[in-house]
């Protein structure tokens, strides 16, 4: 109720700042009986690990995470999973010459007005590092769903360039550092964030997540609507602000027979012609694919001088070193993945209940 | 938990089908000595009300309040507070047509399944009509903040025709039936709307809602960011699928430069030049003014043919008759401004509690 | 989360003052297809109805409930019920007396210092009254636990005078207005109940409510336990002051040898020679009978004079008119009964998540 | 929502089993800028920890607690407070003889069969070594509350042996290793309990927690009262089997001229003759100082041989080693003050927000 956690039935909570001893969460509600390892976390987390390319943050993180109860023999007991991963590389004194004043664009200022206080240090808990809980979260979560469930993101845009739909193969999302899935569109990222990097400018970016597998009848109206959980979800992760579900904004221009996804009956089973609904009616899911998109705009943190404040209020500049992602958006993939995950099995205990 | 309710210390549940005695909602948290009178929410109620121009359906429902409980001497007494709406003009004859199949885009298909029951009178529970309940709670909310929260909403779309910011004029909004900020567009849709209407089409349409008057700090990182739900109650309504924060989906394609709102000192204040963030930092508000746009998808039932199968699962085709409306966008406006009020309700208490 | 709901799968919200024009309540969460009508609710209201004998209150309520959502064609929608009853024979002028002082005992000074304002008319919100919602929810989480959860409460003490463990014949039960399960207490107890209506006097009373059928599994430790939840259930009935589980308060002088239930296998199936814990180990229902008790301290409205305070700080007495339960332990029966069918229904749904 | 939290504002989660690698919790709400040391919650966990006395258990755990998050130079930043505490002599080996079989009054058996499996080294989660984590969250609901709450708990019987009200000094609670009250039986029950060591046996208890300074206005009718949660967070604690308000389970036998707590003015501040509500009224506290008390059953871990069965459904006999409490109620006077000091810094925050 106070923030850090997510979910009902399948709740997690987060904790810890950028600059701490450590960061973690605590997932109540896993079902139990399934198999679970550290390794079955890790491979998540992997995916989400900075330092990996030149097109994240040059901070190195092993990011390793140490399971603290829940699990027994390998199989999860039904009690609360803790999970620990210690931060290793903060490098405080990054932050020395932002001690005293407010970065536009970022969670400073608002920080240290609500609490009366602040972590200068990495930006303390309005840090990106947050993220890796919510992966870790999601692996637990992608367990609960079984593999039936197949979650899928990929990166659609990053500053003007957008990827080509025709192009677009599911294939080439693992073997590029963006999770492109669009080979040719790589090349222009890569020259185009290059030259970002070198001006110590950043870029915003797209995420879309599909979803296959999901059954009928996910969603709990009028309130917890799958695709309502869904956006919250989605726009609690730094940086997001905008949230799409199937043909999403496009749809104030459309007309009732553009929007209506027809059904039919195929080999015994209910089809759809199209899926502008994004799978998702009347707060249920329908058994096509979720689709939904998220818009992540550039981190704040850049070289080139911006105007700003200080904690004392006077007018002065800013010029933001330390280490950071100059397209935040990349590693939102998996963090969006992790983030639906979560939502899905959510709702998944909670629709077995009324069964 | 069961998905009727929405908001934590400002919490309200509703209840009602489109075609059953009633519809109403139970306000829980409401701080005690507020002046509070049926009058206060009807004013609210009026502006939402089914059947004031040819725009909306034509169901004529007086949307009468009863407050049963919670306002003693006209002032609220901190007990929940219970409204009561009857529903007088439920025409269930209408739906019987459609009683045996499943209307494209529609939540028939996807409450049966869930459920394994359907009242196809008038949608049971997913019909729009449940969104009074939110106008009605709202109408509190509105009361909870006081009159420095200044919440505005304006229709800035309707199918392909957008309003021009050039002629924004916050005066016009009460003066046309789709509460559009641009007297040269209202003319524009009408005529659109008048040949939709004659069709047996319907529209999509696009929100934008706009609160002065904020304070600086309301928002509980990291999973209940003020953004994260804004975005579930926005995602929540009937036909929504999407939304946008300040600059919104836009901000994929700005560089770090492009999105900084840079930060000055006027008059002894903090100002900001720009306002791309929305007015929320980090999941809490800045003191700028909050901007958030939703797109509404057209909606589902329309007379043109469509295909779709029975309950029994064959194919067959659908023409929608009943009373419905047109461009489910417009009403969708105040319902907007309430669901925003009520998530500001809630964190203003929420941040009281920590102060 | 503001104190009038309770549960969390099935959740119910009250609201309501004793002279206001109606209570009711919603209860969210219930499954669908479970047959319910009006009737359903109504026999169990009955029982808890004021006014039935002289040892209740004599006003005269009809408690008639009306469904007002949630069942379509006599079955449950899965969407949230809503239940309203009028309020018909309040006689506020009675409180005319007391509308400046407080009286001792009674959250007429609570309810003023807290909310800085008083329903003195009947108590408002803190009246008995509310305990009709209370019953109402308990019926339909009764048919949510189907007919193999058998729950019995009984009336086991009024003031000093307490039932026979030898003489107890469940049969007696619905015999008597007391739902007392032993033929000669009944006796006593209706001559000490006239010589403190007479008097204008009011006695305590112990209540057992003993659950048969309930299957093992129920319970989420560590801080959802079965019997924590059964004993903020119970304790949030007016008036209670204690809560015990099995053998309750008695067990802090027992030796490890004599609170031991031991384990036997009969008829292959796993039986206990005893049962001190009340039917719950660890927080979890064991396939024992559930066994618990509470006390109801005496009504503090009496007409013998009581020193008391003034809402202005001045000394003054009270002697509480007005009609009043001289016993208001009798009708905390079936509101026990309600109470465990709630918390029952409540864990069973959870349970159920994750099987 | 899985159990394993309690609080709402002010709410802690707490994760890990006796013997796995550590045990934690995370408390989430509380306010920024208390000052808080890992000292501050050492000196509560220091009371409780095992390995002190010959009366508890001799298992020695340092129960050293690490802060890992929500500390920034001394001070709460108002972000989630993540304590960890590593288990160091956990001696699974001792439980290899009970894996197979249930101890009679144990949670083996409902474990078992609600999760389909059994953590059987030192009863996992079941354990009491899970209350350390509850007097750690407590120590930070003091800091929260402040000092104007005292809250003081004192153990007032061991098996048939009760304290004297006439001898209660709370000076004696510090002296002796049973946080007993009064001189003389401190004597007894060190004679009582090692007859009990002696022949592998244990007692129940009884505890009284009192709580001074607690301001009018904290709880939240109806069901959400102050004494409800309170029952709650008592009955939650392993073994507790009942738990009283003020006068309690005595109330039974009361007329209501016994137990009305009259009110005066004295010195112009209100005050009561007696105090058989325990200091709340209606579910708010009075500003009386709040009494509370709880009984614990003896452990079930004893070495005299008790009928039960093993997993396989065989009748067979247990007889417990390991090392155990002979009175677990010993430890449980620093967790119920800890339990009592969390509801009331829950309560305390949730009624700021509507001040």
């Amino acid at each position: 109720m106070s923030g850090n956690s997510f979910g009902h039935l399948f709740r997690f909570t987060t904790f810890g700042e950028s600059h701490g001893p450590a960061i973690g969460c605590v997932i109540d509600g896993t079902p139990p009986n399934i198999t679970l390892t550290e390794e079955d976390i890790q491979i998540w987390l992997d995916r989400r690990k900075p330092g990996q390319t030149r097109f994240t943050t040059q901070r190195k993180e092993a990011d390793k995470v140490e399971i603290l109860s829940g699990v027994f023999e390998n199989k999860t007991t039904g009690t609360p999973i803790s999970l620990l991963i210690r931060n290793t590389d903060a490098r405080s004194k990054d932050y020395d010459d932002i001690k005293d004043l407010y970065r536009p664009g970022h969670a400073d200022y608002t920080y240290h007005k609500k609490y009366g206080n602040r972590d200068y240090r990495g930006s303390g808990r309005a840090s990106a590092r947050e993220t890796a809980c919510r992966v870790a979260a999601g692996a637990i979560a992608r367990k609960v769903l079984g593999p039936i469930f197949d979650i899928r993101g990929a990166l659609i845009q990053i500053g003007p360039h957008k990827v080509s739909r025709d192009r677009w193969d599911w294939e080439q999302v693992s073997k590029n550092p963006f999770w492109c899935p669009d080979q040719e569109t790589v090349v222009q990222w890569e020259s185009y964030l290059d030259g970002l990097r070198k001006s110590g400018s950043s870029a915003g970016a797209m995420i879309e997540i599909v979803v296959r597998g999901v059954p009928i009848g996910l969603g709990n109206p009028v309130y917890d609507k799958l695709d309502a959980d869904i956006a919250k979800g989605l726009m609690s992760i730094n940086a997001v602000k905008g949230v799409e579900i199937g043909s999403g904004m496009e749809t104030a221009s459309f007309t009732g027979e553009e929007n209506a996804d027809e059904m039919r009956i195929t080999n015994g089973k209910t089809t759809f012609t199209t899926n502008h609904a994004g799978g998702i009616l009347g707060g249920i899911s329908s058994g096509q694919e979720i689709i939904t998109r998220f818009a992540v705009k550039p981190t704040s943190s850049i070289t080139t001088p911006r105007k700003t404040i200080t904690t004392a209020g006077k007018e002065t500049e800013v010029s933001t070193k330390g280490r950071h992602d100059p397209c935040v958006g990349i590693r939102a993939v998996p963090v969006g993945e992790a983030m639906i995950a979560c939502v899905l099995a959510d709702h998944l205990l909670r629709h077995k209940a009324i069964l």
